[in-house]
């Protein structure tokens, strides 16, 4: 009897992954600790890799990080050990990373360091701050893989893309890449490389696509990351994982990076960051607008960054809208406490906070999923049969949908899409609101696997409207008790209802929401943001 | 023996064009005239159907009659039938007009009038003031037909678009529609009704597609036109019939209007004024802009329009670079002369002027054809064949030239379109200039009918580059002649060169010139015209 062959794709990730954990140095690698807990949000804080020095490092959010190295009160090379040495913990415990070069950040940060005693002044106004990045942007001479074993060494750049080019030039220092779903395609992060698990409870899942980022920084093993969003990618991981997020509008910020759907306009991705604090978010965007990118990336339009331009419709400040569920689907317990939360601290802050009516969400989803792989999936089939391996569920579900695009029917599409749009904008403009507050999913992280319905930050998208998520510092509580329903407001409403059997299956999960406004209007959503975060959380 | 019997199509079309004639007021047709010159540029200055009055009105720019009209120099009424009657005279010369609403005008501007008197002040920044309206736009309840006959009252709207809607709300008097070529897709206007000719010499074209518009402004029958521009459809009819326009990055001003491509949005129409003056442009631009078109239209960007924050490489004026030629066709002798007068006017006037290298000319062209018709063509061939009128010999080519292309084809093609963008820029940047002075076109308008080569116009739109024309003043003059020349640029630059067979055909045709900025750039190409366009005039 022969075993069975363990497939080349197997051995080819598996061998991926080891030659990742073999850049680690030996003596920061954990035993495989079978005790890990389900809770691991504090395994970088409690680490005692880190020296107390490496630990005040790790607590600075990007903002004070970059004040502290501008200073000198920490060097390049310190604050680059330290972050190294945390993504390496956060990575053994949720599977996060996708790549780590910590000799090539060590050699920059030296060099860093070097120039400002040379020449007495940052280099940038990111000096020496490290920014972790999602695998599909080209880091110079870094892989890219797309989520695909396939993919591994066949997309390796000589040159940064436009973002990392002038998080580069701004002094920033990089050190890991972090994990993709396959095709980057999943609002969970699966793959043939694993699962990226949630730091604060490991039985669920880090959000997708840009999971790596979001368990990364939750877990304290990077202070400002780098996303993409197409329908959620930056703002699932961020409300699953309980730490900011922003998906601007796409031509916002330069979008490139090399994904399998590449040309398809009719839908934009957009380019995001990831952090700890709200400041963080606007530290990343006035950096990358500072570097005027419309002027050499055709993908982004010339707007600079002019929050003094904001104004409220209802004077000094913002006019709230709220969405208390989106006519499809009600939020599960958890995620409807912490909306009324927010909204009764609001209320009591003396913000005016009105109900906003859902529109078309349904014409939207469906528009969304159509747009996606408008070339039926060929090119993600094309890349999973070089290699053999599977297509995996998330995206098999998205293909499913889609359909082999002529060129006219593509064009359809784009009419409904815009027709979308400007009746939205009609709704939006006559719902008087400044911004929008609602949910980021209909509750919080799911069990790994399970994730099906991503209407409630995918709409933002087919719409391009900014969107920005923050955590309100309440989790899932075991009061938050299932509730027996027996009027739904459709199928959908009430096979996810069924999915929320206990609060115990997701315990300890960070409850966030989401801030959305006018496509364009980012400045707007970031205000918005400083302001109803400060107001909402604990 | 029976005579053949006459199409169907050909019917409606005349039908149509009857139509549009016994819209005329009786009194204002002129009896069928034989002995009608080439040249009927003053056809409306000379007639005697406008009284004295109505000639110093004729004669205002949009800016001089808004603000004769705001001060109640003139009302709206008098405005609206001077220039009534002055489309009419020029639509009998040239054949520039695809629908004739002085009713509807009249009482508009009755209305207009009564409001003004009402409420001491005028409706809006454009009360009173006519414009002409490319057929293609959707006006409440008229005709759009894209120039075809099949969709004569298959698209009347019940409601403005866009731009007609925002016009009308700052107070313009729409009277006409103007004349497009079938499909909107030709660099001459050329349809099943009808030819449009240059009224500087009616044996040459009036460019295309916007066309009527360019025939119209220049024989005086309007003052300010709307047209759209994908490969130089405003800007070969300015240049031919020698008046301004301007193509604005496409995304500045909201582009929707009824065309056989809607949807294919890998290469955008830019919709943009033609004029009598450079500043009648701004004023288009400022009043479009000022209605915050993407509050209410996805296909305008956030972009106020900031003249305040150009700033130029040279200090406190353009440094302009100059393209002699595109590397594949030299200048036709007296388009030649116009730039070469031009570059020596602005270096005596002390303005910096280099050299600039054309770049990657071919390959845009390639990809801008290409562009055009992703279905290869086959809404166009449907709407054709719809009434059995022909395709025309102009769009034919370009279908020729295109490909029923499916998604991933078209993907291929946008990352094409991006990477050539991207090269371009870098080039642009590395040229050092602010903006580009150079032609139009190989030379002034062509004979009706032999236009072949318009990559002048159609670079910009493939980059998305903002680009104006100005009229310089000057003429073809019989000291144009031909030059024998044994070298060429390829086999394009010797066809082209043979076309030019003598001043005579091209006689008292205009010569204007084109400046072009970077892409999201519009207000330096407007300012650099202001400044270019005082210096160069005659």
């Amino acid at each position: 009897m022969t075993t069975p062959a363990v497939p080349v794709w197997e051995i080819k990730a598996k061998g991926w992954n080891d030659d990742t954990l073999a850049k680690i140095p030996q003596d920061w690698l954990s035993p495989n600790d079978e005790s890990l807990r389900d809770d691991v949000s504090g395994i970088v804080t409690n680490s005692e890799l880190l020296t107390r020095r490496e630990h005040e490092i790790v607590e600075c959010d990007a903002t004070a990080l970059r004040d502290a190295l501008s200073s000198r009160t920490y060097t390049a090379v310190e604050v680059t050990t330290a972050y190294a040495k945390a993504a390496a913990v956060a990575h053994q415990a949720t599977n996060c990373l996708m790549d780590f070069f910590y000799d090539d950040a060590l050699k920059r940060a030296q060099w860093l360091d070097e120039e400002f005693e040379r020449t007495g002044r940052p280099v940038g106004v990111l000096h020496g701050v490290p920014i972790s990045i999602k695998d599909p942007f080209a880091v110079a001479h870094k892989n890219s893989t797309a989520g695909f074993v396939s993919w591994i060494g066949e997309r390796i750049p000589d040159e940064d893309g436009t973002v990392p080019a002038i998080l580069r030039a701004a002094g920033a220092v990089f050190i890991v890449k972090t994990m993709t779903p396959q095709a980057i395609m999943m609002i969970e992060t699966e793959s043939a490389f694993g699962i990226t698990v949630n730091p604060h409870n490991r039985n669920l899942t880090a959000g997708g696509s840009t999971g790596g980022e979001g368990a990364l920084i939750a877990a304290g093993g990077s202070v400002l990351g780098v996303g993409t969003d197409i329908g959620g990618s930056i703002r699932a991981p961020s409300a699953c994982n309980g730490i900011f997020g922003f998906k601007p509008t796409a031509e916002r910020i330069p979008n490139g990076f090399t994904n399998p759907v590449e040309g398809n306009e009719a839908i934009l991705s957009a380019t995001g960051p990831l952090a700890r604090s709200a400041r963080d978010l606007e530290l990343f965007i006035t950096t990358v607008l500072a570097a005027k990118p419309w002027t050499f990336d055709c993908s982004a339009a010339r707007m600079p960054w002019r929050p003094n331009e904001v104004e409220w419709l209802g004077g000094l400040r913002p006019r709230i809208g709220v969405l208390w569920h989106d006519g499809i689907v009600q939020l599960h317990p958890p995620m409807a406490r912490a909306l009324k939360t927010a909204v009764d601290k609001l209320k009591d802050a003396g913000y005016e906070v009105v109900d906003y009516k859902p529109y078309r969400v349904e014409d939207a989803w469906d528009i969304l999923a159509k747009l996606f792989f408008t070339d039926g999936g060929k090119a993600v089939k094309a890349a999973v049969e070089t290699s053999g391996e599977p297509l995996f569920k998330g995206v098999e579900m998205l293909i499913d949908i889609s359909k082999d695009l002529t060129a006219t029917e593509l064009w359809q599409l784009v009419n409904r899409r815009n027709a979308l749009r400007n009746d939205y904008a009609r709704h939006w403009s006559e719902s008087k609101v400044d911004v929008l507050l609602c949910p980021p999913a209909v509750g919080p992280a799911q069990v790994c696997g399970t994730t099906k319905y991503f209407t409630y930050t995918g709409i933002w998208n087919v719409l391009d409207y900014p969107a920005a998520i923050f955590p309100t510092g309440l989790r899932v509580e075991p009061t938050d008790r299932p509730v027996k329903r027996t009027e739904f407001l459709g199928p959908q409403d009430k096979d996810l209802w069924a999915t929320y059997d206990s609060p115990d299956t997701f315990a300890n999960a960070p409850l966030s929401l989401q801030i959305v406004g006018p496509r364009w209007e980012d400045e707007k959503v970031v205000q918005a943001l400083h302001i109803i975060s400060k107001v909402v959380r604990f």
